[in-house]
């Protein structure tokens, strides 16, 4: 391993930028220059918890670690402006994985527009990823997880059930449906559909990150409403099926319950008000609490401390 | 250890905020209302390479991880605004280290009027903390590294050599002299300079993380400038010289060489224009590279990656 700051040179060339960047990465901190409120979100992703090496390559590890995290700027309907990438990691692994991680950070960057402007590098014994990300209302409010309304109509934007079925294939030494596979290994964020439901009217909104049930659940509470699914709405793509069939799991279970996905689920005032390539999957009502067609339900969701 | 809800609900109790929050933590992002440019910085702490359990308390960890982070964001000359904080820690920590190190965090979040405004939690093998620093240029342009001119004059705000003398002590089994210890276990950041000198009219600016030597190396070579440090204006405090006597190290190599002291190091036009409180060291001069009294000199520094 070169020192830190041979490798700092090699990840910082030709970095992703934007217009709103006025400084980037190089001195104490960058600087962006913002149309209106700044949000900021952090994720941690740590090996074995978040990721394995046997399963994600470097490159997946990079473009997760950036979506899963931009993602949120998107779920407040703001335009993700910026990232921050700090890694630590131990002295001996490749350097290859290092330089590899950061192509895909890179990637997604790009894919996202988002500029990389930042970072930090350290030893560790395990690698740990950290990404903050920041975002630019540009003269709207934050869509919150809180003002969803009796008679909003729910929907949804972006794939569900995807990564958690092909993590039951990965866990069973599986490397297909190759769809689901790469949903696991790294999620398809709707980058844009933020702005696009801020824009459309949206009340409420969140990132689905530890399964649509139990995420409704947060934000039904916070919203001081109940919500109801249909499950009819629900996709169960052939991929979902094929592994539940494999596996003996019921496939709508990856649906509601799956995290990891990064869909974004919103509510509208009408129906009218749902943008174009989003899904309507149910509705909010009075009361508290998530209903799958009328009836309670038991969710699991991802817990990364249980 | 009880599940991540829980946990959050009991460390998201009285955040520190201030009057540029517009939504604080517990949404998908953080949003906040900025005069001017925003700046952000990232910093990752991981045990045994930057604190030991052995020597710093969880609420040391906690303070000094938003100490040296927002100290990145006075080096721009900009005003702290809010930090996000991540920690990923053993699922076997004491529940007690988790809440200790909150404490820390908010503690050094009021001191320095920054709000705590996100994080994640995350199981990990070891203690990694990461921070993310976000300021409010207000209306300045950024101080960087590379303003500098032939014939500035440069000045020091806050410590030099005192934690570098307080990890010699520690590492050698001595929980003094106290002052250096204490240094060396969360630095004592000077909030609110970082403004003063850009207000003061600094040419360039940074923190003092790796040693002044190599710091001022950065920031000479980012300028295209050489600095001479003058030697007689360096202050080598009563304990750092009796941590030298008992080790037989040099004590100016504590002031010159050490490390995570968190001063700011800034160059000023004129004698004229250097802020109160700061010190002159030296000056700018025509060529590259750092001279002290006029001769070359080896810096040592930190390098978290040897």
């Amino acid at each position: 391993m070169s020192g830190e700051f041979e490798l700092i040179e090699a990840i910082t060339a030709e970095l992703p930028t934007n217009d709103r960047v006025t400084l980037g990465a190089g001195d104490d901190a960058a600087a962006l220059r913002l149309e209106g409120e700044a949000v900021v979100s952090t994720d941690v992703l740590v090996e074995n918890v978040h990721f394995k090496r046997a399963w994600s390559s470097a490159h997946d590890v990079g473009r997760k670690s950036v979506a899963v995290n931009v993602s949120d700027i998107e779920a407040m309907g703001a335009i993700p402006v910026a990232v921050v990438v700090a890694l630590a990691f131990p002295k001996d692994l490749d350097r290859q994985w290092v330089l590899d991680f950061a192509a895909g950070v890179k990637q997604e960057c790009a894919t996202a527009n988002v500029a990389l402007v930042g970072g930090d590098l350290s030893s560790s014994s395990i690698i740990v990823v950290n990404v903050t990300a920041l975002g630019d209302l540009a003269g709207r409010r934050p869509v919150t997880r809180a003002g969803a309304r009796p008679g909003d109509i729910v929907a949804v934007r972006g794939s569900l059930g995807w990564s958690a079925a092909g993590l039951v294939a990965l866990s069973r030494g599986f490397r297909s449906p190759k769809d689901v596979v790469r949903a696991a290994l790294c999620p398809d964020v709707p980058y844009g559909q933020g702005v696009v439901a801020a824009e459309a009217g949206a009340t409420a909104m969140m990132d689905v990150s530890d399964g649509l049930i139990q995420d409704l659940g947060h934000l039904a509470r916070r919203s001081g409403v109940a919500i109801d699914v249909r499950s009819d709405t629900l996709e169960v793509a052939d991929p979902m099926q094929r592994v539940g069939a494999a596996t003996g799991k019921d496939p709508l279970g990856f649906v509601l319950d799956g995290g990891e996905d990064y869909a974004l689920v919103a509510t509208f005032p009408r129906p009218a008000d749902v943008p174009c390539g989003w899904r309507v999957v149910g509705e909010v009502r009075e009361g508290a609490g998530v209903t799958v067609d009328g009836e309670p339900y038991e969710a699991h969701g991802w817990d990364h401390l249980a």
